[in-house]
């Protein structure tokens, strides 16, 4: 892990100075500046960082498609600068989220900026052509679902009723496809061929969706401090986190669901209820599971260091603790 | 003209049965149908005509490049989506605003949905790989150059002064250089040369400039029936147009500019102030000679059909009364 700790810092700077090259604040300075006020926040770079591991785990040159990495990096952050409008999120990452700093209209127009330079980035990648356009369309279809996955998130909160698997779509579609993307691209862009490719995008999928599934665990087990706001916000905004929906398949009742001013003492009732009945476990359990099979999908990689260094990635997609 | 307008219908419906078969409503519906609202409204499609007929300027199938022609209403309609966020504007085309219809979120996604799939659509045309990485990389920066014109017309809207060369900058932006990739793309994806290609974006962006000019001399001069909305609404909401602009220059007062609730009567008494100081005649010369240097970049390409269509498309931008 500490090695882990120590390859994942050296990727992110390498992404973080290729955003000050790829995306400068040019004219009109302000809307650049809105476009890169999440984006120079920092953040892990888990996106990008396993973009570059696919690359190197098939042979390939990192170098080579830095762009492409922050390309990926410009299309997660151009969807938490949207998303945090539609859901009158007030910080993120410790800022103003930027349509609070900004306004609504200034947020939109920095989302739909990013997302354009992300395109215009990925094609300053060295590749083929033919795989340049291969990627270009995988990263398309990627965001149209991660598109559909903020849909159905946004849709599920106004329904009394979202099943396992419709909750399973969401956070593939939401978290999962984009991980799955980073990690495919990297390795199609890299001129690996379609099997490897696409063991890697399986893994990353997967690896991304447990990735979700331990952000709502967190939510509720982590110290408040870590988390950077108070435990249970979810409980409290009603979201139908795969462990609310074990526990309400369990007959389990919990008052506080969607109480927007709960306690924190309601909240800690509510937590020791749903550890009770198991559904923190049975998250935990699933996240774990689907870390399992997307390393399993890595079966299809010769060994090398680049490979040992996504193992353990996955590893720490559900150990860490922020 | 009555050539031009048979030719233009008949590509209208061309995209239009392409729309269908490559935008289809899938799962989620709901977000689906949000994206096609505005889409299916109609509009003349006068953005994806001009690239059919610079594909079959230089010779090409337009057939082939279909899907690109798709993916350039596409990124027209998200644009108009935002845009309608933003200014909030409560009709467009007869229908309610996306955001009216459903809600400002709903929009948002809507728009991004729609973005993401025009990347995705346009890899679908039949093209080299070279000249599809050069066509994505042309349509990312347009659509950046999109972002940063709506910006400066919004920043226009809370400054005092704009000179014509930023308002000029602007409306390239903002309208400009979307008929421009077009023109360019048309011809690229069809394999055409540097030369000809540039001479058909120069053309296009023109053109596309012209436009812009002659809506704001047309929401000046235009019967409200056929505008479908009162006469001089731009100087009621104290947008900064060419006109403003000459009448500022020449010293002209309009009272009411920015006046929101200004009367009939009012707009009428600040038309005939700006026919007086002959700003109204100003812009529509400034729309002839953009139209004019925009035909002359055409020299390059040989006597066809589809440049004589595309003449005529240049000359129906400034004569045209809707």
């Amino acid at each position: 892990m500490v090695i882990l700790d120590h390859e994942l810092r050296k990727r992110a700077a390498m992404i973080s100075g290729a955003i000050e090259d790829l995306l400068p604040v040019v004219h009109p300075r302000e809307l650049y500046s809105a476009g890169r006020h999440l984006v120079d926040a920092g953040g892990k770079r888990l996106r990008p960082s396993m973009l570059l591991m696919a690359a190197e785990a098939v042979g390939g040159d990192p170098r080579a498609v830095v762009p492409a990495a922050v390309s990926i990096e410009l299309v997660h952050n151009f969807t938490l600068i949207h998303d945090d409008i539609m859901d009158n999120a007030e910080t993120r990452r410790g800022r103003p989220a930027v349509h609070v700093k900004w306004d609504e209209a200034g947020a939109i127009l920095a989302g739909d900026t990013l997302y354009s330079k992300a395109f215009e980035i990925l094609t300053a990648s060295e590749a083929k052509p033919e795989e340049m356009v291969a990627s270009v369309k995988m990263l398309a279809r990627t965001c149209a679902a991660i598109c559909e996955g903020q849909w159905l998130d946004m849709e599920f909160e106004r329904r009394d009723e979202v099943t396992e698997d419709e909750y399973l779509e969401m956070i593939e579609k939401k978290t999962g496809v984009l991980y799955g993307a980073a990690a495919w691209m990297g390795a199609t862009l890299a001129g690996a061929p379609v099997k490897p490719a696409a063991g890697l995008e399986r893994f990353g999928r997967l690896v991304g969706m447990a990735f979700q599934i331990q952000d709502d665990v967190l939510d509720l087990t982590a110290p408040a401090e870590v988390l950077g706001k108070p435990r249970g916000g979810d409980l409290a905004e009603g979201k139908k986190t795969l462990i609310m929906i074990h526990a309400s398949a369990k007959g389990s009742k919990i008052e506080i669901f969607g109480k927007k001013n709960a306690s924190s003492d309601e909240i800690e009732a509510a937590l020791t209820t749903l550890e009770a009945c198991g559904s923190i476990d049975y998250a935990r359990k699933k996240a774990v599971s689907l870390v399992e099979e997307g390393k399993e999908a890595l079966a299809v990689l010769e060994d090398s260091e680049a490979k040992t260094l996504l193992l353990e990635l996955a590893d720490y997609m559900i150990s860490r603790s922020y």
